[in-house]
């Protein structure tokens, strides 16, 4: 007789955003202000994902500050905070189990520093490393590296491709038990399981071997968030969890079975791949305080903030003319890109009759990602709905503001998850891979002296 | 009447090599041959340190495998180990006081990731974070990175003078009161207070400003290894600490001075260079003892080790052919390169009628830096007279392997030292510029408001 299959579990990442994720989350009153400049805030953090077995938690980055020229900049908490790799190499010294997932731009890097530091953050975590790829999208960042502009779409996916393989090439310079440590015999390892990778691409020459060991996972897993096509089929060649931005249950259903579909063209399984979209959860003990702490929280937005963020919604245009509490004035001019959006946004604005700041109220939540206030029972059901109906693996939790909302969806929502069988009580392994339920990359060379 | 000054006391630097300076320390029965690959060794390491009241751990780098092709490489520990910065964020979590420096090439590198990242590390640890500037030196380090070659050394040397300053220019994108974290008037920051840095120069194009907020140390010290020309003006433009390997009182005497001397064609005084020699100690509690450990060490040197390291030191001529316990031959070819190195190591062989062991023996240790073996005692002396004698401020301390070499240091040596008054009991503040005795760097918008 086989033994029972475990029944299939949500994956849960922390995603820990200095001060949360809302726009003016740092103006709770109990939120961390300073989390930017605060280790202890962040090690809180961390430990408490822990105690509550999450996967993993989760950094964001960009390589500038972003919308310097905004004038709404110093009302936002997001110009000035820690780098990611050397937080969660901070972060892996005072946590055991959780995973540390960083985000690293493929366009502003070199493959083998990024491949060097995350096999490093996976020794010294013991096998809890991954990296989100990303390339980057701001002229910001272009110009902090001796270019004008950030290269076009096109030329960051080719770029991020080959980096991608290199990192791998690299991360496999080791054969596992390469290293002897062979007092007796004077061998410190064994020169036949060291390799070069001897790379000679459009974008890099990268000779190798890379000066860090195998790593404990083999390969830290690749992380990617990429929606585009070019996004999508360097996600399903080579990503391993999927990081996405959906508001609804239709949408995330498509991109879940649309992505995974592509998986076999790549020889690939789906359960190779885990899809996990963006969670902005608001919990209340009731349907009423989970409204209470949402409004609470959009009183806090100043209305400068609301209307750049309305502004970029609508492709630039200046609202500062129009009274706030009056209705969005009819004759905008639509904008060259993004129509679609401008659409959207101004056709809301009239099918629900909403002044200038009630339509900014909607739109400054969660940066595309999906929002669910309520109690719960009622955030349980609908993550339990998305779970079982093929739209994801699990979620990326983004509290609201920081460290409540992570307490918040500890204390309140985690019990109800567990409650249904959706949640691990406790880890079963130990690395981010064994969390996530992803094999571990064996090492070329034994798969080929396998196949001899 | 004034406070009687305090007096002058020895800087000490631990630097922490995986496992050990000495090329078969690792053999050493108590090393830990693994320590590339095991954070517990290195955070023992650093407490250990701490607890002892150094100034700062040290680590050095390459972004490369040198010597591949080197047959003698598996007898070594050197190819695989921790990437530093990440390896030093670990450390600083899981330490509070003592100062954490890394080495970070200018030649393989973009300033406004090596100034994010030390500013991260400098918030990460309370400001005690330290770059160490190389330039490199391997082709092997070029093959990494897109380049067949390594740069000259004047090209080298040009980029890392505005690599520097770029760096500097980018830890002062915000001054130290600009963040104001105000929840009632919803600004998080003041923006007169953050500045762009528009920088346009040959090597490099940044404009800033940088996303992490000024390090508490105002900039993290920047330590300098460079002893030609170009890199001794550098450092006299730039550098606040000099680790520099010298053989002889008389040769650091000279070298002391004359660095310091240059101080002044940049407009600074002589306390504002720290200079530490690197010193290589074998410490026994009789001479004798002393003796033994060392050659219990250069016992444990595998022949073909030997016989590459003396090769190497004689321009890459062959030696295999000659029995190891015969005479060097006469007929050895003058290399191109290097040709004061050579009629040293021979003249050495010809004057003391060493044999081929007898002499590789001699040239193996210490990689060109100052080694002492003795007691407790002849130590101080030594270490004394150079302090005292106008040769260092104090010294990177290089144990032959780790952990012993570095506790015998600590058990045998600092007491003797301490009973001489040379070496603090505690440390006096909080910072690594506080435990120099460096000023904080006064942001130049600060400084100009006050000469306004």
């Amino acid at each position: 007789m086989s033994q029972p299959r475990a029944p299939r579990q949500l994956h849960l990442g922390a995603f820990l955003q200095a001060t949360g994720h809302h726009v003016a989350g740092w103006r709770h009153p109990g939120a961390q202000a300073d989390a930017g400049q605060n280790f202890a805030h962040y090690a809180r953090l961390a430990r408490r994902a822990e105690a509550a077995r999450f996967d993993a938690v989760f950094l964001a980055d960009g390589v500038a500050i972003r919308g310097m020229s905004d004038a709404t900049l110093p009302r936002t908490a997001r110009a000035a905070t820690f780098e990611p790799l050397t937080l969660l190499s901070a972060l892996a010294a005072v946590t055991e189990r959780i995973g540390l997932v960083a985000t690293v731009s493929t366009t502003y890097n070199e493959p083998f520093h990024v491949a060097r530091k995350f096999a490093s953050l996976d020794h010294l975590s013991g096998g809890r490393a991954g990296w989100n790829v990303v390339t980057s999208w701001s002229d910001a960042e272009a110009r902090n590296f001796n270019l004008e502009h950030h290269p076009e779409h096109a030329d960051r996916y080719a770029r991020a491709e080959e980096f991608v393989d290199v990192v791998n090439g690299l991360w496999d310079s080791w054969e596992d038990d390469a290293l002897l440590y062979d007092k007796d015999s004077g061998l410190h390892f064994d020169s036949g399981k060291l390799h070069a990778l001897e790379h000679r691409g459009a974008h890099f020459q990268v000779r190798g071997p890379l000066n860090v060991a195998r790593p404990p996972q083999g390969h830290p897993v690749v992380v990617q968030a990429g929606s585009s096509e070019a996004g999508q089929e360097l996600a399903a060649r080579t990503a391993e969890v999927i990081f996405t931005a959906q508001q609804s249950l239709a949408d995330a259903q498509a991109f879940y079975s649309g992505l995974k579909a592509r998986l076999a063209r790549y020889g690939r399984t789906p359960d190779q791949l885990k899809i996990l979209p963006g969670v902005f959860p608001v919990v209340g003990r009731s349907e009423a305080e989970a409204q209470e702490k949402f409004e609470a929280l959009q009183a806090l937005i100043h209305p400068s903030v609301g209307l750049a963020l309305l502004s970029q919604n609508l492709g630039g245009v200046d609202l500062s003319g129009y009274p706030l509490d009056g209705p969005l004035p009819d004759d905008l001019p639509e904008p060259n890109g993004a129509k679609s959006r401008f659409q959207l946004v101004t056709g809301l604005a009239r099918r629900e009759s909403l002044t200038i700041r009630q339509l900014y109220l909607r739109v400054a939540t969660a940066r595309g990602h999906w929002s669910i206030h309520g109690t719960p029972a009622s955030i349980a059901d609908q993550l339990q709905a998305w779970f079982e109906g093929g739209a994801a693996d699990g979620f990326n939790i983004m509290p609201p503001w920081l460290p409540g909302g992570l307490d918040d969806f500890i204390d309140l929502v985690l019990p109800e998850l567990r409650r249904r069988g959706l949640f691990r009580e406790e880890y079963e392994g130990r690395t981010l891979r064994e969390h996530l339920g992803l094999a571990r990359p064996v090492h070329p060379a034994v798969r080929q002296r396998a196949a001899a």
